[in-house]
């Protein structure tokens, strides 16, 4: 017995001894970094000296183990700079990164951090934390990378924040390309997802775990208790495509997608928060594809979206659809969701298209509806009254309604005993949190639901159950975003906004100067006067350029080379433009983008302008992407070309620009079409752009345009074209509209002009 | 404490009373039975009285525990017989039931055992032991069922002896439509299965789990130390199409199909073994599709056939393959296997068909490779030397091979460093087992092989590992297969062979009198004469009519009525007629089946016989099927149409015999095709027929056949067609051959008659 004992000791010292006898090595350039790392055994920590570490591609192998892992952190968090050509490659075991900052940079692979090195050195047990990656983006928006790459089993991400990839590939992809990375059990967890932009077309997520090729995999990936803030990349915020992930107690925030279950089966969703917006339809909640997945104790506010941006969109599949496309929805469990202030959350054979069969092949046509599903034990409940809580784009005969309460009439078409209108209230918690006055403790007893044994906060179910998201009591607290709980504990999220400040100009080298100093968000007047300019003005911030007022406009005079323009609209660029009059000579732009290397998304406003004489108003180069173009009060003339967003002409999906407004504008002798704006591709998966072409009046103009078409939107989904006036155009057509998207003109007063067509459905090249 | 030992006393003795107390009640009909089970409750055993039950239908019902289950059994086992119009279906928890005998009869519903009764009625933790069904099958055999249907979870089928179903439809189903019933867990173990005859095309699996819509569903089936004997149905014995199932420890004993992976994934097939035959082509080992599977330990003696039917056969996918289609091989290990005496036994990119782009879609053309896929550590031994291990369709390059030997060399197009030639030996156990003498420790460690801790007969391969399936010592009664583990305990599977008796006739009506009264297997012998018949001589059984030789045949005229046969062939008929002369009025059929109800295939030889002036020589209705139609050394003549085996028209992939062989036979003046043998539909996934046309003289026939072709053969797989005489036959073609299944015409005389044409491929009707 005394042995025993001793050798108990013996082993408890020893393994103390193991931990503690790990080195301290600080390392300072990449040679010292890759000596120590070669060295490196169970318990060593290696600490990378504070300061910019520049062009560095760091290879992190080793083998440590669960007691005493090999660490690789910054001296101090947050003050080790990965700048420039770099990248982060993790083969080994029990191997963690700690601390670094990624900034100014891009990876020269294809990966930031990878989680292996290549086929032989896989990463198993490793973890990064604490770290951040800020808008380490590719010079071009196009070219392809993962900031993130998990392979191997068991690895982690863990509290960090990441946020403003532009460019193409999903942030964060899980690889189960071979049975090493399969049964994989990765952890992203209490990360904080930083804004992404939106992208324009797919490949713009920030989660995707497997691909369609190996969407028969169990992965077994845990995405839990992260938050996801302003992720507008593209529709799909996370792209689930394997099985057997979960995604538990996350908050999307106001972000710009959904949570999609586009391949793979048995999947969990439970308790995650989807916080939506006043004014927007674009902030979705979880898509339902496939087979299996239990979706539970889920909050949604005020989504607004529909079909595929709904709070909850049951697809329809594609009869023995081929991998990549959509399987039917069935045996899916959507029990104990609540949905308060969403506009017709529920949506149902999203997707179907069987009138579509003339133009798409049968592979395209989703005709198999949703079938032994189950949504049991929700409530929706609305402030307003709103009449319309389900839509169904197909039959809906393959759903099981049980017990679900509503606190308004339900004038749908899909009626059943299993949604019932019930006078129930609500008390609000916070902006977002609303929890009922009582526990309806009616519930439906599915297959296996006892197994929904606690609520979204974590409550016990199992004593006093209640219908929705939430049983009594809900503690206050619950009701506040603890923003420390997400990301690092070292980087601030919360930036703080200062006011815009103003600068006075009065001559050209003045504005010239200003433009390059002020700091982001200033704002530069001109005085009233003749402003001479032969250089482009380059705009690289946000940046507000005006004239006093509308009475006191200032007059810019560009003169520089043919094909030039005025204003230069690169990365990050955000320009606002009023009260001004620009002039060009017939042979520059009046405003373009970089033609290379446009990595992130610009923005352009015009309010209260004139633009004459230019060979373009606007000309967007191929992978320039605008977020939005907003025109307001402004004249546009004598211009050979109008706004130009069609380089993007490689049909696959992607596009210029994501918002277009144009409004209450002149459009007088634009000699080929005053805008076009377009899209190519078939990619139904992805939503945009969006045109709103207003109150607007065109004259003379198209004259030279070989489509015979003045405003073009081909592909373009969301289009708004009303209250306009066209007069004397001589032109064939003045609009194409695609009639399947419900685009129709509205209100416009033609006179000797074309006429506005209707094109019912587009044929479309198949990307796939 | 005393209290609590008190109280656990109590549960004691409580929980034996509950056992004790069980009451045994002895029912004698239905009524009591339906009665006892109503009131049954946990414990309980209710008895069905010896004898026969006739037309009926019992639902088990209720609830028993796992310490006091439900037993619903046999007053004797195998003296309970079920028999008429009957089935058994089962709905609840804890049900065992035991003995009974199904004969005699067959199903009024779609199964004979099913785990449920209705929706709401499953069963769950219930077993179905010592029973035994035969030849309980349809009356027609394209009326589809099957014999026992799994539903719900954790149901067993343990020492059942299940045998002779001819009829459509998997013997044993797994449904996995609904949450109830994935992960289910079931056990199919410790089986008897016997003969199930050659069904003709598809749907004559013995076990099928899954189907392609609920492919991408969970279901832990496991089906071990079963054996399967003749199972020869279809091409496919076990067709998977589910995820995770395990079938371990199985003998396939000349059964002629394969374990087929068809559909789902990471299924484990370890420790089986595969005995084929000298003779046969048909029996096959293990076919591959689909993503993650380990196949380990496996055994393979004799297995010759080639491609769908090779030992292991791995298949090309379709790329992005329709979930009813095939999808490529990913992720698949196949290690420590025996291959002892197989031709050829490792095909890879089975199925490549991507030179029939013309003829099929896109969504049927398997052109996407296997990949990530270890081939290690297997042995390839053969007594006679094999010089082609390997045969691959297309390129093999995603495949790793490792530290797998052979004793030949290897002359295949296939040639890898992991695959060597070596020197070694095996001793003989038993017919079939042969073990190496001695352990090849040269092992490859791929990922997770530690996993493979065992070999074929569960011996360690920790301590001492080796390739090949067997770590050495090896016991030597492993080379029996000891029957009394598999099946029943009461059902003797041996029938014993008696010596067929010979019953001498010399007059019509003694004929008649004999075929009706003999025991099967028995030889009639005509004394030589005429036998002047009116009505059909019926054969449901074995037997054989024959003239004393062919120097003294006997003569039958018959005369019945127009379109009826002198021998009717009823299921199970099997006639051999020798030294005969038959002869007709020209408005006969000399032999043809029932019209409807031919629930059992027939066999059908003639040797040494001449057939004249009959309308039709052999007329097989729709849904007949026979075996077997062996023609040798006969005369057909003066006869409107010939052997007629083309009703089966609906292109379903089914068609009315497995096997033709005529040989060594003259036709001469038959008006239409002597021979119209047909199979429609696109159904690649099983093989067949079969035709063997060889040394015949064909003469002055083919005159009014609307085709325009004299031996026909659509759609039949496998045709060999040699050494026959054709002369002055006024037609256009004498056979029309199918190229891609490697059919060619050898060694014909023609003279004056059609030619032999070849078509590449066939355009055929898509079955899906």
């Amino acid at each position: 017995m005394k042995k025993v004992i001793f050798l108990g000791v013996l082993f408890l010292l020893f393994s103390f001894r193991s931990i503690d006898s790990g080195k301290n090595i600080t390392v300072s350039n990449q040679q010292e970094l890759n000596a120590a790392i070669k060295e490196a055994s169970a318990g060593d920590q290696i600490i990378m000296a504070n300061g910019i570490w520049k062009d560095i591609q760091i290879k992190f192998t080793g083998k440590g183990t669960q007691a005493a892992p090999i660490v690789l952190k910054a001296e101090t968090p947050g003050k080790v700079f990965i700048e420039g050509v770099s990248d982060l490659k993790i083969g080994g075991t029990y191997l963690e990164v700690s601390g670094l900052f990624f900034r100014n940079g891009y990876t020269p692979s294809s990966t930031v951090i990878d989680f292996h090195i290549d086929k032989k050195s896989i990463a198993n047990h490793c973890k990064v934390t604490q770290c951040v990656i800020e808008d380490f983006t590719q010079l071009n928006r196009v070219h392809d990378d993962h900031w993130i790459e998990f392979w191997g089993r068991y690895n982690e991400l863990d509290h960090n924040y990441i946020t403003g990839k532009s460019n193409q590939g999903p942030t964060i992809m899980v690889v189960l390309k071979g049975n090493e990375h399969i049964n994989n059990h990765h952890k992203i967890t209490n990360n904080h997802f930083g804004p992404r932009p939106r992208k324009g077309g797919p490949h713009g997520e920030t989660i995707q775990i497997g691909d369609s090729g190996t969407s028969m995999s169990p992965s077994y990936t845990l995405v839990a208790h992260n938050l996801f803030e302003r992720c507008d990349g593209e529709v799909e915020i996370i792209s689930n495509k394997s099985n057997n992930n979960e995604y538990r107690n996350n908050i999307f925030y106001k972000s710009e997608g959904s949570l999609v279950l586009r391949h793979g089966n048995y999947c969990t969703i439970d308790g995650n928060i989807f916080i939506g917006d006043e004014n927007s339809d674009f902030m979705g909640g979880v898509r339902v594809v496939n087979t299996g997945h239990w979706i539970t104790n889920n909050y949604f506010y005020k989504i607004k979206g529909a079909e595929f941006r709904s709070a909850l969109a049951v697809m329809n599949g594609v009869p023995k659809a081929p991998q990549n496309r959509y399987n039917q929805v069935t045996d899916v469990v959507i029990a104990y969701n609540s949905f308060v202030d969403c506009i017709t959350p529920w949506q149902f054979s999203v997707g179907a298209n069987m009138d579509k069969s003339d133009v798409l092949p049968a592979t395209e046509i989703r005709s198999a509806r949703p079938d032994r599903t189950i949504v049991a034990n929700n409530s929706i409940y609305n402030q307003v009254p709103n009449d319309f809580p389900v839509k169904a784009y197909d039959k809906v005969d393959g759903v099981l309604f049980k017990n679900n309460i509503l606190n308004s009439p339900n004038n749908s078409d899909v009626k059943d005993n299993g949604i019932q209108t019930a006078a129930f209230g609500v008390n609000k918690v916070s902006d977002w949190l609303y929890v009922p006055t009582e526990n309806k403790t009616d519930v439906y007893q599915g297959f296996d639901f006892e197994t929904i044994s606690t609520d979204l906060f974590g409550s016990d179910r199992t004593a006093t159950n209640a219908v929705g998201a939430m049983v009594l009591p809900v503690d206050k607290n619950k009701g506040t975003i603890i923003t420390k709980d997400y990301g690092t504990n070292w980087f601030a999220t919360d930036k703080k906004m200062t006011a815009p400040k103003t600068v006075k100009v009065s001559t050209a080298q003045e504005l010239i100067a200003a433009i390059d100093k002020v700091e982001a968000g200033s704002i530069i007047e001109l005085k009233k006067g003749v402003y001479n300019l032969t250089e482009s003005l380059v705009i690289n911030k946000a940046i507000t350029i005006k004239g006093k007022n509308k009475n006191s406009k200032a007059t810019l005079v560009y003169t520089g080379a043919a094909k030039s323009p005025a204003f230069l609209m690169e990365p990050k660029g955000n320009l606002a433009v009023e009260n001004l009059i620009l002039k060009g000579s017939k042979e520059q732009y009046a405003f373009a983008t970089l033609e290379k290397n446009m990595k992130s998304a610009y923005n352009l406003k015009m309010n209260t302008i004139e633009v004459s004489d230019f060979e373009t108003i606007l000309n967007a180069y191929k992978d320039a992407f605008a977020d939005t173009i907003a025109i307001d009060n402004s004249v546009f003339k004598n211009c050979n070309r109008g706004i130009r967003l069609a380089d993007e002409n490689e049909d696959l999906g992607e596009y210029n620009a994501e918002f277009v407004y144009i409004k209450n504008s002149k459009f007088d002798a634009i000699q080929s079409s005053v805008l076009d704006y377009y899209r190519g591709g078939y990619d139904e998966s992805t939503i945009g752009g969006n045109l709103v072409f207003q109150n607007n009046t065109v004259t003379n103009s198209g004259k030279q345009e070989a489509s015979g078409i003045l405003v073009k939107t081909r592909g373009i989904v969301n289009v708004v074209f009303a209250n306009n006036t066209f007069t004397n155009n001589p032109i064939a057509a003045i609009a194409v509209l695609w009639g399947e998207k419900g685009q129709a003109p509205k209100d416009n007063m033609i006179k000797n002009s074309g006429e506005i067509k209707i094109e019912q459905n587009l044929k479309q090249k198949m990307m796939y």
